[in-house]
């Protein structure tokens, strides 16, 4: 009885939420528009402007909108991707999730580097370059690169034109690159090597090139990850 | 000034909720555990009782938790597993995002087959018989078969023990199955045959054929899909 009565609340409250992101999608609202106030949207959806406030509460922790103090409610630039969105926090042993994440990696970039060398515009493989520029400038000032580094394998995934892979390849990756030792001057070289190669064969549309490189990339890198960890190869990874 | 007074008041509840999370893996609490009230979670982070409530709050969105009014609140079932993950929701072509997804399962799905068939534990084995039964019986009562439909596949991902595609292939495969018509009869022939011949490779330790049979289910999909679409073929689908 008290569990079904949680659970009616909860529901007014999603639904709430739904037509919030439905107010967005329909308008296409671009990243950084600001949402009526919760005046507005409760006169607009019937609903008080308590559950408005809960139902936004829940698309700031969904990272649909953001609340700027004073402001506003805003769409947000995380545009809905969750954090952690799948739930690896709850995984207990990182060393071996980590691994795991670079084999899905496997199955994926390699296909998708050869998609970006048929479908990139362009202007896609404009900011590709100087993403590649941007990486390679922070490794040989000695600066993390992470983040740049997920970003140009994220424009990758853009260039491909399949829709899912951009939204999913930043999750991927973002879990795994706290691993790599960035300081050691092989693994500089052989990364501003591996992404300038995949780089040339996107631009000069060789998907199999750009398919090999991938590939020589992440072998590299998992090579290298799994004699940091010192562990055991499972037989998925042979 | 107003922004980084929000940011920073979001960072007490985010530093909340990921102490809760904490507290929830290093303890080990099982799905359905009871967390520790609202003034013990205060008294033990040392926070007020309001941020712990906004906390809370923040980590059913992310579907960590659950509230059962006037029970408590609990590890829920959906272990982290955020909806809507990819922020799919906003991407407006959705005819383009049931392909694009599809293509994703291509590059994962054959290779976890395999995986399954190599490192699959007796009893996965039987849990993977049991729903393979499951979804015949539903597919030939005529009822939507759906939801046993990607616990068979999520479950193939478990024998795989790749510790992240268990949580990846359920959100793929979620958001596309809706589109599937399962009233056409040799649909449902060859779903129970391609599925029967899966499982069969995975049992019997068939790697290649369980990838082989893998990649002839989704081919065979995708094809049923997009003539019911009309949609034209894009360069990656090729």
């Amino acid at each position: 009885m008290l569990v079904v009565e949680g659970l009616a609340n909860k529901s007014l409250v999603e639904t709430t939420s739904d037509a919030i992101v439905k107010l967005i999608v329909d308008n296409e609202y671009p990243v950084g528009q600001k949402l009526p106030n919760e005046y507005e949207l409760s006169q607009l959806l019937g609903v008080s402007r308590n559950t408005v406030r809960e139902a936004i509460r829940a698309l700031v922790s969904r990272n649909v909108v953001e609340i700027r103090r004073g402001a506003g409610t805003f769409v947000s630039q995380k545009m809905g991707i969750a954090d952690d969105p799948l739930g690896l926090t709850f995984i207990k042993d990182k060393e071996k999730v980590f691994l795991d994440l670079i084999q899905v990696r496997f199955l994926l970039e390699p296909a998708i580097a050869s998609w970006a060398a048929q479908n990139a515009t362009a202007g896609e493989i404009e900011t590709l370059g100087q993403l590649c520029d941007e990486v390679e400038q922070q490794l040989l000032a000695g600066e993390n690169p992470v983040k740049k580094d997920i970003e140009f394998h994220t424009q990758i995934a853009k260039c491909s034109k399949n829709t899912v892979v951009p939204n999913l390849i930043p999750i991927i990756n973002a879990a795994i690159t706290v691993f790599t030792n960035i300081e050691e001057n092989k693994v500089v070289s052989k990364t501003i090597e591996h992404h300038r190669e995949i780089f040339e064969a996107i631009k000069t549309r060789r998907p199999h090139d750009a398919q090999d490189a991938m590939l020589l990339h992440l072998s590299y890198n998992r090579n290298k990850l799994r004699k940091s960890m010192h562990l055991k190869e499972t037989s998925f990874l042979k």
